[in-house]
């Protein structure tokens, strides 16, 4: 019953979120060991993180034993759930993610766009990597993958390793029911949200509190001004033609495909400013792991809710929690779509609301898309399985394809460039595209 | 926040069992109203179930206002919830569907091959001018039918009434969930069972007990002479190579395709003996009436178990509690297929595992059938949508392509004889075919 | 055995043309009688347009009547072929549909984007009224629809009138296969394309020719510049990149939504420079009626081939020949999906070859579309569908979400004013939009 | 240009119609080389078969050069066409395939039931052999199969094989559009059938004559006593409820599910007097190869004709020809659905009307099955994907499946016995059954 948690990428800011939230489950959910796994390059953040968790535990009186290593082979031995959080590449290579497509007259984001492309590219042969090794290793646990572009990387692993136990989250459905649950001044516990979509481009079909429908409400709300974009993206507000026309909640990153030249140009403006939002993220990062080796310190602090990631590890942890307890309760999950929603293909991951077994998600039908949002949400996917195809492939043709059919780059004669500046700039962490492809 | 329940069918025997569920869950289903109705034929039974029913009110010192009527109209008036028991014809009609396809050479049952149809084609129109009636009196009200074939009832009322708060229930699968209990020596509430078909032609394909996979052990107990037959069903026993190889729990009317021939023969033989299975029920209900009647009996008699329709109320009271309720969790419900089962139309009704929530249920997706019983499935489900083609148009073609495509009668050249005889018979109670027609 | 085709639109200039194509094949096609119809703005056009048929016909020594009329239900009597050729609002519309939206900083078109939207609205409930009349006065009549948006509108009638034998018809494909022959220098009768997609949005899968796969050979020489565009289209050309990674043929307009910023910057140029397109072709319009006044011309004039419809009238004669004859040829036309590609629902338009018989248009199975184009032509036809929704519901919402899903607008806060500035324009052709709507 | 034919089981007494049909067809389809290929235990006939062939060659002074082996591997060397008709176990073991499902009250027939399943279960590893073969040896042959059950085998050649240049083809649509023909007193070449479904299992939805529908006048005449079926089956004719209702063309292979008492009956009738068809066939064998000896004999014998499988050269000989000529005419066939037919599933092989060119056969699109079919043909689709399971995967479960979900078996009690008896019988040719899998 005692129930072992990987952590890969233990070296994350993030990890005291999810240290926190395991701590305060333990009544329920008896995670008895974690270790925190990460790489070379990550060994000192790796060692101050491992600390404070260490102080976290011990003065929460958990009975948690902790550990951290850079042998991922030997941390997986009888794990029960293998999370990943990881970013490869570090900022830097976010950084290059935002600038380039942005010098290119591209939004320039770290999940959207050429910016997650590349992210899609340096990620998936990783993750598939590991998942390979769970299978061998520790082939009952499940992989609860964070790693952006959630949706994107969760169905490659599913597609291209030997492991089946995969489950993507993400924290934006979280978050949104939250928001609406604040909205309504209700408990959160009352609000269901139906979500209809792909991580990142998930439309809110129906409000619910208590049954009762109260999407028009919350619509109304947010045309008055109220928001829930996240930290790291700067909300412009929708028309009220837009709100009252869809019918359906939007989420942040709707920016990107429906106010795509102001967030162009608010982009440019702050870029001007600031640099990239990676270099932002690094000083904040800086910062933090400044507070995390203060040895007096033994709690989450503060500052980390600001970091953009809120409430990812509560999702992790719900999520952990109900599988192992098989709660039946229904979340938010990126899983396989085998039929759920008719118009995209049985292989494809969807985020989608399922209900939480011991035997995984069990994703409530969908059935036909809503018209309105039928073309936009199958074009993603199509972009979506021409980036795995491409990131597996190793060949220009297929990078080429899944740019030429991205909404947000799409111009036949911008995309030599483009991508040629994105190729020698990420070269080191690319090895499936040899040199001679893109120069 | 009080609920109004109306009973149609309120004279039947079976009513003592939906008061004794309602009076039961008075705590979290506030059902502060009921009303039986029934019609012109049934009033001295309706008179006779309305009185027990009452004491059984009154001895539970339950908060309820029982009242019977002939007057439906008036009756559903502020309506919430809307239960149908019918059986047009009355037993006598089932006595027809019984014998008459026997004496073909065919299965006789009632809800089955030929007398099946002919259930269907003498409820098909009462039900769909019931949900008309609904609709304009009661709009937002659940119409919760039993009325058998329920899986075709509830289709046909979807596709051609103007209510869409429609729901068909079925006691067979609440009642393979209690058998598979029993035989796994677990309590109910720890088993889940995915059942995937059409009413009474659904299959488990998985139970878990807290979300581990148990189905070999309830195949090898049915193996070993375990059986789950409801008292309506004598059970055959499966072989070891049907359940090893299909590897899913068949449930009790399976017998009918699978053991076809020697039903047949089982069938014959007790028709020899005692006559028809409707004969058999006209007597046990006979005497239930007459136990009805003693105006000591205040609760709901033992005998009423052994009628065959154990559990129905349970089924029903739980489906309506739970709707009221907003309760979230999982009940096998007939409803719209929707994409949920890819291999049938989205207007087909099918018996699925659904969220039950205030604004109706939400099926788990299934995607593609299993290959074994995507064809017999499928079968299945067109002769059920060529029935209610013909219930609809009343056109012997379509009477004759819905035999034709039955799997328990199929034979070309005797349909004509069977059908004719069948059209005469309950010529009474199908308006919809004229006369013409069929003579 | 007699044949009698019935143009609608028939002072348009483009009549000469297909009254030509239907003389050049009175050997095989027996078209006894023409009626050319239009309404009382055209009534001048119309009469030169008749003499100059007039005098066709006699040149030719053909044996057809010809006949031209302002009462459309008498000319439609006795019909087999209706062909519609017409253009609500006039060119004086057209050009309010390409200056309204670049003013906006979109594509202005006559046939893509909010143009191409509004030419819909405009003319979907003059051809459902003309299909609903067509279907009361000479039921097997095959109406033939040219009027463009070709597939919107005839996707628009199938839907919403009451006729069936419904084909629309674009040079497109016709030309591209002409080009291709080209190209290849063989004679294009041995040239087969295997076109995927919609109206204006079609792709070339394959180029045969005797069955040979020539398609990368064409691929090559429009890479090295040779083009099909017509005369309305100012081709860019298409990179290395993009045709390789493509491997398959584009049609011309696909320019609007591959090379949005250069399309845009070019037609802003020559907008600056000759006013729109419409204002170019109104000129050459009045010269082509002066040249039709000319009572000694009395054959089809060079110059209308330069008009930018080349072709139309052959696609056309071929198409009504082919079912008057059950020739089994194969043709590209726009009909009914019904499965053809799965992607796309059942009652939507489709652009695909088809084996043409005497009962209509038998499609060749498409399948799954390829991955590469599966997104974007999806997304197109749910904007078609949208604008369909929008042109027949006249609420503000549906246009709304129709510009919102059209990759060429999608930009939710300038739709707005760029909706409410082209339907006070268009205010008179558009009375199915109240005025309150979007005032 | 030259064509070079590999003929597998050369030594079938079908062979002299095949020679004949391509030495009729010299002027437009060259075929310029011949090898008849058997095995060991035919060597004796292919003699006797490839020493008429010659002669009929030499008398009609064609241009072909004609040889015969048993080294299958140097026959292929070079070849455009490999046409199969093999018969593994032979005779004998058609016997067997009629006999023993009889014995156990089920029908007896090559194609259909249980002996058409242990039919596709010795000839399907051997038919993918060959094609492993072709697709090493010859790459670019299209492989012709005539082989039955010639859709199972088509279908598990095509999913289990490395050659996908694969058509399956069968007499049955043939026959039927010559016998429609005659009934309607028109040429053949004006005839047009829309054929649905699968091989031995399809419907005539449509008959055209030059484009006119005389579906109802073929359907009268059959009613009117009219039959095409082929020697090797005695028609029952069709009732007329049956042929209204269903306003269909049913092809002979359907009195097996339509009438399947009363052929049980017919067929255990002519056992008694005769024994199995394929003892019957015997001797009209031996007699033909007497015939054969014959050298004086330089033609096809008349008594071929009486055979059983009239007209299957020439729908061979037509269908390479079109491929070779590239003819675009129609053709039914055996291929790949690919969404042809919406209700089954992409890999599976249907029976339908293709455009044949030279890179294959283009189906044209079906979309949904009729309401009345969808049923039964799914449900017969089901059965082969099973059969072609089990005769790739070699175990009992799966053989079990198969039976149990054909419509002439089904029977879950009957089936072990009847499965053990035909395992053992057909032991020598069913190596992928282990022996202990049925013992």
């Amino acid at each position: 019953m005692a129930v072992k948690v990987v952590i890969i990428g233990g070296g994350s800011s993030y990890t005291p979120e999810i240290i926190e939230g395991l701590i305060d489950r333990q009544a329920t959910f008896p995670v008895r060991e974690i270790v925190l796994v990460d790489i070379e390059e990550g060994r000192e953040k790796l060692e101050i993180v491992g600390r404070l968790a260490q102080r976290m535990i011990e003065k929460a009186n958990a009975e948690i034993t902790l550990s951290w290593t850079l042998n991922r082979r030997a941390a997986l031995v009888g794990a029960d759930f293998v999370s990943t959080q990881i970013r490869v590449g570090g900022l830097k290579a976010r950084a290059l993610d935002e600038r380039i497509p942005l010098k290119h007259g591209f939004i320039g984001q770290e999940t959207n766009g050429a910016g997650g492309l590349f992210k899609a590219f340096r990620t998936i042969p990783v993750l598939i990597d590991l998942a390979n090794e769970v299978a061998e290793i520790c082939p009952d646990a499940w992989l609860v993958n964070f790693t952006n572009p959630a949706g994107i990387v969760t169905e490659a692993v599913l597609k291209h390793s030997s492991h089946k136990k995969v489950i993507g989250v993400c924290n934006i459905p979280f978050n949104m029911r939250n928001s609406v649950a604040e909205i309504l001044e209700t408990p959160v516990e009352r609000v269901a949200i139906e979500f209809i979509g792909l991580n990142h481009f998930v439309f809110g079909r129906h409000v619910w509190v208590d049954g009762v429908d109260r999407t028009s409400d919350v619509l109304a709300s947010l045309n008055a001004g109220n928001d829930y974009s996240p930290a790291n993206i700067v909300g412009l507000g929708w028309s009220e033609s837009f709100l009252s026309s869809l019918g359906m909640l939007p989420n942040p990153y709707h920016q990107y495909y429906f106010q795509t030249k102001d967030v162009l140009k608010k982009d440019l403006e702050a870029y001007a400013q600031n640099g990239t939002r990676a270099e932002v993220v690094q000083q904040v990062e800086a910062q933090l792991f400044e507070k995390y080796k203060d040895v007096d310190l033994a709690v989450k602090p503060e500052e980390l809710e600001k970091r953009g990631g809120a409430y990812y590890s509560d999702a992790a942890c719900n999520l952990m929690d109900s599988i192992h307890n098989d709660r039946g309760d229904i979340q938010t999950v990126n899983t396989l779509n085998h039929g759920t929603i008719r118009d995209l293909p049985d292989d494809a991951v969807i985020e989608v609301n399922a209900v939480i077994t011991k035997s995984g998600p069990r994703p409530i039908s969908i059935g036909a898309l809503p018209l309105p949002i039928r073309g936009l949400i199958t074009n993603l996917k199509t972009f979506e399985q021409l980036a795995i195809q491409a990131a597996v492939s190793g060949t220009y043709e297929d990078a080429y394809l899944a740019c030429l059919m991205n909404p947000l780059i799409q111009d036949e004669k911008r995309i030599d460039p483009l991508l040629k500046e994105l190729f020698t700039a990420h070269e080191a962490y690319l090895p499936q595209f040899k040199k001679e492809v893109y120069s």
